[in-house]
């Protein structure tokens, strides 16, 4: 397969670098918008994945109604960017953090902000805040449909809580939100497909409850890049919010999401030794592929990424600005060469980095800045 | 235990946050300084682990003959900022790789500038290329004392790799180098001991092998920050490069080589979210802790880093924003409290960070920024 870069010549490129195929990104986010077309779904994306103001624009473009993100340092620079609905979707706890939230309302009061609730607790909190500043606040209420990390158990918990919040001045209840982050630990494309159909199933279920109890018009969010296709096919859901689709990666193509050639984001790297003729050392260790082995800590894969084009080569581990090797002892690579490896896991390399390397269907290259990199607040 | 944060308010603390306790850096610093002084040896620490220029402007003022980095933007940053004295430990391979070090050279003219070679290729082409500027170049042999990354082999291979470069016009061989990392992946302190033992012990031999056949006055450069209190004290060995010292880590203090007390760089984190009483969501998540289970891949930590004050407490899984904590279900932590997590690795958190808080002895505050973040060119 001729990779565009390498129209340009081998030395032309300093490693490692992080690289976006324009194309297949292009073509990624069209299959989404198509796919949510056909079944009348909104896309709010999750923009951890790319981080990056022109893939939003590209998202946008393709129809999306928002984005959502996971930090209010994330919703600022998207703010700032322009973005008109952001979604937060985190649980926003402690007095700076509502601070901080009221103070990005105040600055762009015609963008709409949404976040989660989790907790009475927390849903109190947030709605005590808004009042006494005379606002009004969007929140889903966060479901937990199975990834065991926040939000309230499908069914009874969260027919309660969205009771609760109803009830609460300052908060404008929007729907049920969850995220199946478990289908990352599915042992089959067939377990993922089950997975995506319990993540709606048990939110159109606890909205059906909640229809009996007189709360209707409820809207349903769901969705992560592996489940979507299941999960935003089902009646009644209203929303879907992938994330990692612009880009997929190793993790994808191991869960049966994504093949290889879709994968739009690589890293290339060079060799910069050969110690032994079955084991070479390439300049992109752990400071730019991360030591992600599967999505929320699994441990799912074997290397640390494939290298496109050498099947055969296993990257058994990784320094902080090394990677090791393993390649057949016959294998033509010289000290010297330039690699491109497909990651494990796209977003953590995308943090890494201060911006993308954009390679046009023609060759041409742009580099995008990763705006919203290190906003862990 | 008071830790000194807790003298401001917990509100005050926006989360999560990369802190440094002044004091703890401070004794980190001056122990490695009154070692060396100790055993005649001159320290030339690893800057990977701070990248900021504060910390190694203490290192200097302990003793610190310059500093060690693996990149050449790294390097950059630094001497910008002044240092005189940059040991660039990675082999540079690549016409634009070699085109960057002269243009370094040239901003930088009183400054010295060191790297390695490790193989008569890779020697040969930076030769040639100090020759074309008329330069000469200040080189260490880098060998391999078992952690199976780059260099040569101890012994004959690396006393041939030695008269290689000692015919190169260009090249200034300064003498052997080598770094034992692999004995992070040591199983007890008495093995991490026996380790650091090989590392000075390889390169001792190999220097003696050199001064049979005539080569004499090599530099022996040794030192990880666990094995470098015995390398470090083997007679013939003169200088040492451990980086980790400064702040320690949990991976440290599982081998033997510090005290939790004595972890300098702690991460903030606030409790978001307590879904069941046995199971907290805290607002650190691997994009502020990274995945690092132990250095160079290990896999030797059973949790994601030591929840200070709480050692029943296991922070089980991260995903990017999240992490999630086992904790008693009795336990009195409350959704909204603060904890202080020692990482288990301290060098990829300060990489993904724009800045570290520093907590001085009188509790005032600081912020230095990590001037050398992401530099992976």
């Amino acid at each position: 397969m001729a990779e565009l870069w390498q129209l340009l010549t081998e030395e032309d490129w300093d490693t490692p670098q992080v690289i976006v195929h324009r194309g297949k990104l292009l073509a990624n986010i069209e299959a989404m918008a198509a796919f949510a077309n056909r079944h009348g779904v909104r896309v709010r994306p999750h923009v951890k994945t790319h981080k990056t103001w022109e893939i939003f624009a590209l998202q946008q473009a393709a129809g999306a109604v928002g984005l959502t993100c996971a930090k209010l340092g994330e919703a600022d620079v998207f703010l700032q960017r322009g973005a008109t609905s952001v979604l937060v979707a985190y649980p926003l706890v402690g007095s700076r953090k509502l601070e901080r939230l009221f103070a990005l309302l105040a600055r762009f009061p015609e963008a709409e902000v949404q976040t989660i609730v989790d907790s009475p607790e927390q849903a109190a909190a947030l709605a005590q805040a808004a009042v006494s500043r005379g606002l009004e606040l969007p929140v889903w209420v966060k479901v937990d449909s199975g990834l065991r990390r926040v939000g309230v158990l499908p069914g009874a918990p969260a027919a309660k809580l969205v009771r609760v919040v109803q009830k609460l001045a300052g908060l404008r209840l929007l729907g049920l939100l969850t995220h199946a982050g478990h289908a990352y630990g599915a042992a089959s494309p067939e377990q993922v497909a089950e997975i995506g159909a319990q993540e709606a199933a048990c939110l159109v279920e606890t909205a059906a409850m909640l229809a009996d109890q007189g709360v209707a018009g409820l809207h349903i969010s769901v969705g992560s890049t592996p489940t979507v296709r299941v999960s935003g096919a089902v009646p009644d859901v209203t929303e879907i919010r992938p994330g990692n689709y612009v880009f997929y990666d190793a993790t994808q193509v191991q869960l049966g999401a994504a093949t290889p050639d879709q994968c739009a984001l690589r890293v290339l790297t060079r060799v910069v030794a050969r110690p032994e003729p079955g084991r070479i050392v390439i300049d992109a260790g752990a400071k730019t592929l991360a030591l992600d082995k599967g999505a929320h800590g699994s441990d799912a894969l074997a290397g640390h990424g494939l290298i496109v084009g050498h099947a055969d080569a296993v990257i058994e581990r990784l320094s902080e600005e090394h990677g090791v090797v393993q390649i057949a002892a016959d294998s033509p690579i010289r000290v010297g060469d330039l690699l491109e490896i497909i990651p494990n896991h796209a977003c953590p390399v995308v943090n890494l980095t201060d911006e993308l390397t954009v390679i046009g269907e023609d060759g041409t290259l742009e580099t995008w800045p990763v705006i919203a990199r290190g906003k862990v607040r």
